[in-house]
């Protein structure tokens, strides 16, 4: 059999798999699989180098579909190379089976590196893996198979334009142009010309091919593995293609066969067939890991100073003893101050302009093949990337974030420039860590300790500077907090984050002049927080206010108000929560706050109110 | 004075306002304004058709800075144009203010549609307000006025893409090339040919010019404005333009001039001037509002049926009786079934195919001229759009979202696809509204009222069919709850929302047959919730247990809690927060529900572990 032939019926094979599957399934995507079956036939058997035995081997290719849906014909892919068992195969979508409806890294699943299944992610992420590759000074090669619909999506754009400005040279996009979306036809349909007018103008190389024909295929992979720079294969495909009653019809998106339907197509493909390949290996790798471990001398701060200062010095002085640190930013480094690390590891920084969707799949990347990604920008500015951090749990990467300019703290610019919902956004993502610094020591600490933490950890600082309040090499374990004032006699306790932490102990100075003695909690562990010293505040005290420069939902209050509740408790005392409840406008820091009831002289207004009438005045 | 004279004579004032006002506030975007002066000036002088003194006018046109840091320059543009006096000019960023730093539609600045600051928003803006004017068959233009910077953000070519496709003839965008961003140069530079041919690979026509050149820019104008296609004018400027010491000059963005630099910027600028221009008038709009007010035959519903379904069919109902009605939807309009409305009123349902940043400028675009847009896609790919929700907000736009597929129930698609951060992220949102029904019947009614609400209103529905529950005609007062079960006996609260409804009710069963009475308090009003009724239940029954289908983080359950303390009340009896805490893979719903402690089962079981060892067993 030549290799045409042999191409040809494997790609018969992975369309007679994606529909057994997904028949026994009940559920799934055979048509889309079937359209890139033979773009999957040709890069598994001839150019993907991967060792199927060593899935996170250094030097191999990678792989990603960034069109999930078509999740049957990358499983029907992994039981040609030998991943997976013709059983484990038909376990897709099972409860409990790594075989999942779109492909996830579960640790049974190791041949896939990330998630997918939002579209428009596949090709952010492949930049990441990119980056890697080549800071590695690695041979590999990233392939992302692309649906037509998903690019529509900006994401993808915001890729297209960075890949080619970083002059990425071992990234490729294969576009399974198969005319047909979920609804019915997609925008450009098979006008192929169109991607190619604006892959090109986007710094891409594109070549246009028949997605049917191997030939061609082959001879498009050899081309873009050129390490000529990052290239777009256009491939003409047809949805459902192999079965007369399924290619190129609509109203088949998403359907499986039924048990009929499945026989009379799989007669059609020829029926079934017990191929195995073995990928191309990867050129060997003798790769030292970077000796990192150089000591780190913390910055330490003697006097007021900026949390996001903090944080891009805290980067810089780890850049040496980290060599695996990456750091990323959307061109506003010299507000979050990342800057301070691409002074010191410029080849560890990367510049991905405005475009935050982009920023987040390719730390999702960088993470996969082992680099250690701090990503930052306005804090307002991650709700434009939050199904990026959504599908990055799915992903379960590890990744540090940090937004800067918290809350209505950061006054006259205003509130499309204040994060007022990233708290909420990021509690709400599974396996997060949630941190909020008050002064710079604090900040240099859990910095720190987020590059080690599992998960996804969100780090949110603060444009002004704020007072000293902890001494140098002082501990911030996460899930702890500080008790930062409080006696016996405690009447009531405020629990604050970041800024709030100054106005509470304020407000604290401002009620000890009314002979009110106050508790003063810096909650700088938002998630996990420090339930047991929260609940026992509420108990002693009785009383519990929780400030914070944040909106009322989803923040450190209801944090704390979880905390109390936690399993179920007895519940007793009072909880009040303070934060934006208004939209703001322009004005100082201290106005604002003011206006916004989380000044020291609202939270001492506020317990004066809720005291008994002895304290209040 | 020539004409040439007069616009580079008002450009000159604009640069001088921008200076003058932004020095005053001791912050805000000089430079950046400065670079559009000449663009603003011919623009306000001789294109833009707009009646000062009626800014809501339906015939004008309209205006969107999308680069909304250059603030200075809009407001002295509406200083010039006598919308308001040099007085208010200089109130620039004071508190209280409605001259903010950046754009904002308060009620105080009616000239002003919506909010900027975000960056890339502008554009789907404008493509909203452009789809907006051609549905009333009114001749007005659209123009917005864009950054360099932000031309990497993907939400601008998810614009691009549909603004072509959708055959949009009266939008035009001014990129103001000026090279520099916020921390140095910008990815392209004054690469202008790379922006034309990007936005001709969209299918749009691009004109590129000197940007300080008047005559260039009043040809450009001309040209943009003959109806023939979206347009996009790139506009190659400097920096800081005029001025020797800030003209192309790296380190001065977001930065105000001190007094004494103010002082020499505006001399050789060639001091102060008071020019005041009257733009050119728009078109009599002689405009008959469509004459809506048809009868509404609400569908019911007397068997099991998918809250999804009923959404769209409601939609389609209040078709005619709602002219200004428009449904958007993100290429999945057979899953959230706006299809639905699409069947019977085409010509308001548009297809922005799989971009939901775009989806939801355009939404904002559309609600700002009149119309009551509902957008639609799954829950889950509405974090994709967070940063556009956000920024409605800002916009005090009004606005129905519906985010179908709800949770872990939707089975074996797997967590790429299920929304289970939206009851969070949606909750956070200043002034939303969270609504969940639970059957078909509640949800026409909740659909109903949705297209009056103030504010952005967010409908969460289910994949699977759910039992009829309520019978038609019952009503569902926003912020109300049902109590679906209860007796004077009750020794726990069961509260849920959409699927766990019936959960709950299924729990109450199995405790019953234990002689353990339940009550269950359907909340379908997540935000504003019914605390009264919560608050009671929790004084009645001591035990509140909450089960939803969302992450643990932010959703419903922290919505009762916030219910519980509201207002510092004295807290008593315990609450049990039931919600997703794993990363779940695919299975049937039944099974995902069962393994996320949310089902039935699990919920009873919480209950007898919570309650007196008499009751548990």
């Amino acid at each position: 059999m030549d290799r045409v032939q042999e191409w040809n019926e494997l790609a018969a094979q992975l369309c007679v798999d994606s529909i057994r599957c997904s028949t026994a399934a009940g559920s799934g995507h055979p048509t889309s699989s079937m359209s890139a079956a033979h773009l999957v036939s040709v890069l598994f058997s001839d150019h993907l180098r991967f060792d199927v035995d060593d899935p996170k081997n250094a030097g191999n290719d990678r792989f990603i579909l960034s069109k999930g849906h078509a999740s049957p014909l990358l499983f029907s892919a992994l039981r040609a190379v030998g991943a997976i068992t013709d059983d484990e195969l038909l376990s897709f979508r099972k409860f409990g089976s790594p075989i999942q409806g779109h492909p996830a890294p579960v640790p049974e699943m190791p041949w896939v590196d990330v998630a997918t299944g939002s579209l428009g992610q596949g090709l952010p992420i492949g930049l990441g893996m990119a980056l890697a590759i080549r800071l590695d000074d690695l041979s590999g090669r990233v392939w992302v198979l692309c649906g037509d619909s998903e690019f529509v999506e900006g994401s993808v754009w915001e890729t297209m334009a960075n890949a080619s400005f970083h002059e990425v040279r071992n990234l490729v996009a294969v576009l399974d142009m198969n005319r047909l979306g979920q609804r019915g036809p997609t925008m450009l349909q098979w006008e192929g010309d169109k991607y190619v007018a604006r892959a090109e103008a986007f710094g891409w190389r594109a070549i246009q091919i028949d997605g049917h024909d191997v030939r061609q295929i082959d001879q498009a992979y050899r081309q873009a593995s050129d390490g000529q720079g990052p290239t777009l294969i256009v491939a003409r495909t047809v949805k459902g293609h192999g079965v007369s009653f399924l290619a190129d019809a609509e109203g088949w998106h998403g359907k499986a066969l039924d048990e009929d339907q499945a026989k009379k197509a799989i007669e059609e493909l020829g029926g079934r067939r017990n191929i195995t390949i073995t990928p191309l290996k990867p050129e060997p790798v003798s790769r030292e890991r970077a000796e990192g471990g150089a000591s780190i001398e913390l910055p330490s701060y003697e006097r007021e100073f900026a949390t996001r200062k903090a944080f891009g010095e805290t980067l810089a002085a780890m850049a040496e003893a980290e060599p695996d640190l990456v750091v990323l930013d959307g061109e506003v480094s010299n507000s979050t101050h990342t800057e301070d690390f691409q002074k010191v590891a410029p080849d560890r920084f990367f510049e991905l302009y405005i475009g935050e969707q982009n920023m987040l799949g390719t730390a999702v990347g960088l993470q996969a093949l082992g680099k250690k990604p701090v990503a930052a920008t306005f804090g307002a500015f991650f709700t434009r990337a939050y199904d990026f951090i959504r599908m990055a749990a799915v992903s379960r990467a590890d990744l540090a974030l940090c937004g800067s300019h918290a809350g209505v703290s950061i006054g006259e610019d205003g509130p499309s420039q204040m994060a007022l919902e990233d708290l909420a956004m990021m509690r709400a993502v599974r396996g997060s860590t949630v941190l909020y610094p008050a002064d710079g020591n604090s900040t240099t600490r859990l910095v720190q300790q987020m590059l080690d933490l599992p998960g996804i950890s969100y780090l949110r600082t603060t444009r002004e500077k704020t007072p000293k309040l902890y001494e140098e090499g002082e501990e911030f374990p996460i899930g702890g907090s500080k008790t930062v004032r409080s006696s016996d006699g405690d009447r009531a306790t405020i629990v604050g984050a970041g800024v709030t932490v100054f106005e509470g102990l304020k407000a604290a100075d401002q009620l000890a002049g009314d002979g009110v003695a106050v508790r003063v909690v810096d909650a700088y562990s938002v998630k996990p927080i420090d339930g047991e010293t929260l609940r026992s505040a509420l108990e002693e005290t009785g009383l519990v206010v929780v400030a914070e420069d944040h909106w009322l939902e989803g923040g450190l209050g209801d944090a704390v108000l979880e905390a109390v509740a936690v399993g179920g408790k007895e519940l007793s005392g009072r909880v009040i929560k303070l934060a934006i409840t208004e939209m703001p406008g322009s004005g100082t820091p201290e106005e604002l706050r003011d206006w916004a009831g989380i000044s020291a002289r609202k939270i001492a207004r506020a317990i004066r109110s809720a005291l008994p009438r002895d304290v209040s005045r």
